[in-house]
């Protein structure tokens, strides 16, 4: 291994945690609020649906389109937009409110507040995600993840995996980018990153996108890449032991 | 009192931290590891002469002199000119570097730790300082502050007590002003946080400029300027007490 890092930045939706059950839970329990007939909306497909415009979303203000705006601001736009697909137009402001706002109260996976832990204790550690500060301050609160900053969108004003996006993290860091490492459940966002000169760690979330979908893993195919990050760990618990934390 | 607040945004230098104190021993350190004469210089004076330097260092960004630049730049240009007067030009990159990170090895009041891990519990707790990311993440590092997230200067481009710097971080919460509550030791910061419609909370330090100097506290010509705060704290375990953390 190289060097260890100093800071560890994270990527949060998927790596850190998972949003397609939270999103799913959150729908059900306002359609429970609200009296729909049970299997009304497919929450599931929901989710799916919502995050399936996350990329274009961020796309029309990485290409230029847009100014830089917040993603609770793309978040919604996102949701008026699905709603007709899912019989769901009569929903009215609050509960629009209401589903937007489960974007901050995701559950992390299991290993992530342990491993978090104890990597703080000889990192500084901090989330580098699309969403903005408001976003990932009350996610930390609910979710139990004990950042040292919140990094990311709102600071760098640029979109992952826009160069400036890393970059910008380590600046506020005062550090050079071979001394931050970014960690990641997506080959997309460290390969941006290693072509920053950050350092890298995968680490897999194979249930991101559902039982029945493929989420980046190493896999046969895939080793080539792998073998590029600087290390590939099965969960935080195992970065924080191949980092010495 | 006011509707409870939802986040708690603090001035550091003074309020959290001992700054003198702390750079007084950080010379004397590296007088010692220099082997200077023994009192050849008086750190204590020094500390004072380079926070003097501070706020018409701020002016310069403020008055739009110069763009927005980080507080350890500024820091520096301090340092650079105030050596002389101390004999002290001979001191070279390494130990200029040493004096100037010394701001990010900060002690905090006794108080603060305690104070600041109870009001976490049911606040958003962040730091709004003039102070630029990288070196709020060491001192918190350092110091062992608890923050949700590190707001301030770097974030509102803004030096306090300009509006933006207070109005920054509270869109950066995606709250109202009325629902976040600015902490400091200073009346300056204080009436301008008010005066954006933020709620206030003054907690006196008045061993911040050692114990010969006048430092901002609740005394009787300033009794009527302390009745306008939304509460007044011994420490952070009163504030902690009268918010009912």
């Amino acid at each position: 291994m190289r060097t260890p890092p100093q800071a560890l930045i994270f990527d949060v939706f998927g790596t850190c945690v998972d949003w397609r059950t939270s999103i799913r839970d959150a729908g059900e329990a306002l359609a429970q609020d609200l009296a729909f007939p049970l299997g009304a909306v497919d929450w599931s497909a929901f989710a799916d649906a919502w995050r399936a415009r996350y990329q274009p979303q961020l796309e029309t203000v990485r290409d230029g389109r847009r100014p830089w705006l917040p993603l609770d601001q793309l978040h919604r736009e996102s949701l008026d937009a699905l709603l007709p697909a899912f019989g769901l137009t009569a929903l009215d402001e609050t509960s629009r409110t209401r589903l937007n706002r489960a974007w901050h109260r995701l559950a992390p996976w299991p290993d992530v507040v342990p491993g978090l832990t104890r990597l703080k204790r000889d990192f500084i550690i901090a989330p580098n995600s699309n969403g903005n500060i408001a976003l990932m301050v009350n996610l930390a609160k609910h979710a139990g993840l004990p950042w040292d900053a919140i990094l990311g969108a709102e600071i760098t004003r640029a979109y992952k995996p826009q160069p400036a996006a890393y970059l910008g993290c380590v600046t506020a860091l005062g550090l050079m980018p071979g001394s931050v490492m970014m960690v990641a459940a997506h080959h997309g966002d460290l390969i941006a990153a290693a072509g920053c000169g950050l350092q890298t760690a995968f680490v897999p979330r194979p249930e991101e996108h559902g039982p029945r979908h493929h989420a980046d893993r190493v896999d046969h195919a895939e080793r080539a890449v792998a073998q590029s990050y600087t290390v590939v760990a099965a969960d935080f618990g195992d970065l924080a032991d191949l980092l010495g934390a």
